[in-house]
């Protein structure tokens, strides 16, 4: 969301001058902010540009934001793509020659200054996360309203990537740990894609609260170290797709005990594995489709093992679920700042005032192969 | 379950010794019962028997029963083909030379004679339906508990095959309509296999409840005859599987109201595309696969469209909802005797005393074909 602001375009201005403006200005109050911005869907290097525009002095109830950190995550290629069910408005609010709109839903921002009619409770130099998606988080200064942010209540003991990606992954793993099984403490749920950013959070979350995983991986080189590298974590079992079909396997792990749920981003065989895997009363809970495959569920598994199939879609949950998600936020930032929950890696693109689009793209095109485990995120530089 | 009863076998006797011991012996209360029989898993052609036993008096706890009229649904089969998850118990109690059991789930009985620490309530005279699965009900005379039968407190006003049919097909219906999408007057719902005994029930029922049926069928010689029948007893819309394929179709059946429940007993496509016209937050209820494919749910039904897929079995729900399910018949029995609930067309087999095992196998054979819409019954007949 952007809030009409007058437009300034710095087209032609010196780099000293840009410079000096990317912080408020003293004389006019004035933000200079850079993003990126695409005007139709298409393939990322196509469509995105990189933009210039003035953000203005906050009135009433605006609130004016710096970002920190913005990840780069799956939905937002789509989104990019025009895949995705979600799109974003496209305007001529940024004054771009083309109705566009800014991509990137998910970010951490800084208050800088706020209106006079904005809750005062929300002071310059509090951190926030938004609230929904399609705010357009890949850029460095954005006007909000309160109903965008999430407030941070204390950033004591947290980095800005943790912050930043609080929201999608580690909320993605920790409603579909919580919402559709019912699962008490020793109860098994299994999942692919483990090694993935909500894989890792579920691993950990799992953890915390007493669950024990099963955790499935492709086979690759130097699987035998990602295995290590994902049980430290928390990991009860990491096993091969090849493994898991195994039924060995199951039994040797789990000696019979049932399979409560299964977290699926794959598809294909191996959601319909995840099926055969389950219990008697199972949910097997899709978030994902890595393999761009749709899976087959048996009539047998739904009828005589009463298994039941679902989707997640956090972008939909968070609308319907304000309350709920801020006390979530709080739990997991919570987890961080106690150190038991670690960062999923992410690969640093550093975004300062000189950043050109080409090197703002590779973390983009490095996303396009969703199967990296490589996520980027946006990491904005005060000058 | 058969009580093990003191076994008189009535092989070489004559013909009209057989006859006249059929009902109740005044000299030594002894009955005697004719069963289809198996003692291994096959095709039932070749795994079935026909057998003679002698029931004697009830004592203690004991009811003795005579059957009136017995169905043969899909589920009756699986389960001789040894491909139900369901197995009956092999026993020696009905005095064959190999272990066996008697197949048959569903089945009327009348209360003939009751031991004397049986429930005073329960009398010679009245009617009952078996109250869970693996009875055995393809007999003429049995024993039973009380646990083992849910009474039909007046039986006035039903036929033999309205109670007979009442436990698996309007059951299954009735909770599909009820327990999954928390429909209300007015809603839409779909489903496939319209023409099927549960379809048939679910128009019906769907038209007490005050719900839109779309009643998917396949096209076949006669068709417009067909749909005109499914919308006499209630059904919104019928459509065959091509024009259900034709999303025009469903604009203009509905208006862009959101298909709330979906009913599916084929599978593959036709699922499939049950799962397309699901609306957001729409449940696909499987009960059985007709077309033996599993289907293929696309994952962005399940992750935008929330879309849950869930199993019905109406032998694990009645296990563990005995109270629910009296209530339930007695609904169904109800609308009955007001004439608001039609029998789905059933295809009588008369079984008296010198029906031979040729005659028996005829609906039998003709179940194996599930397609074929003309359900069997067996309807004991009195000498």
């Amino acid at each position: 969301m952007q809030i009409s602001p007058p437009v300034l375009r710095y087209v032609g201005l010196a780099k000293h001058v840009l410079r000096a403006s990317r912080h408020y200005s003293t004389r006019f109050g004035y933000a200079h902010s850079r993003c990126l911005v695409f005007s139709n869907f298409g393939q990322p290097e196509k469509v995105l540009k990189l933009h210039s525009y003035s953000v203005p002095p906050p009135y009433d109830d605006i609130i004016n934001v710096k970002f920190i950190a913005s990840p780069i995550n799956p939905a937002d290629i789509n989104q990019l793509e025009g895949v995705y069910p979600e799109k974003p408005e496209f305007t001529l609010e940024l004054g771009t020659g083309d109705k566009s709109a800014v991509p990137g839903n998910e970010g951490l921002v800084e208050i800088v200054s706020c209106g006079s009619k904005v809750n005062p409770s929300i002071r310059p130099g509090q951190w926030a996360i938004m609230s929904g998606p399609n705010f357009g988080t890949w850029r460095t200064y954005a006007q909000a309203r309160e109903a965008n942010l999430i407030l941070i209540p204390d950033k004591e003991g947290l980095s800005p990537i943790q912050a930043a990606t609080v929201s999608v992954n580690p909320s993605t793993a920790y409603r579909m740990l919580k919402d559709f099984a019912g699962l008490e403490p020793g109860d098994y749920f299994v999942q692919n894609a483990a090694n993935s950013g909500v894989g890792r959070s579920a691993i950990q979350i799992g953890r915390l609260w007493g669950l024990k995983s099963i955790n499935i991986i492709r086979d690759r080189p130097g699987i035998e170290k990602l295995k290590e590298e994902l049980r430290t974590i928390g990991g009860t079992e990491v096993i091969t797709e090849a493994e898991a079909k195994d039924r060995r396997t199951m039994a040797r792990i789990t000696g019979g005990q049932p399979v409560r749920l299964a977290l699926n981003c794959v598809g294909g065989e191996s959601a319909t594995n995840l099926a055969r895997i389950l219990g008697y009363n199972g949910h097997l809970v899709t978030y994902g489709a890595m393999s761009k495959l749709p899976f087959s569920v048996p009539a047998s598994a739904l009828i005589f093992k009463n298994i039941h199939c679902h989707g997640f879609w956090i972008s939909a949950w968070s609308k319907e679920n304000e309350a709920t998600k801020s006390q979530m936020i709080r739990d997991i930032l919570d987890w961080i700042r106690d150190g038991k929950f670690q960062d999923v890696p992410y690969e640093v693109t550093k975004w300062s005032e000189d950043t050109g689009l080409e090197t703002l793209m590779e973390p983009i095109k490095r996303g396009i192969s969703e199967y990296s485990g490589r996520k980027g995120i946006f990491l904005m530089e005060d000058d």
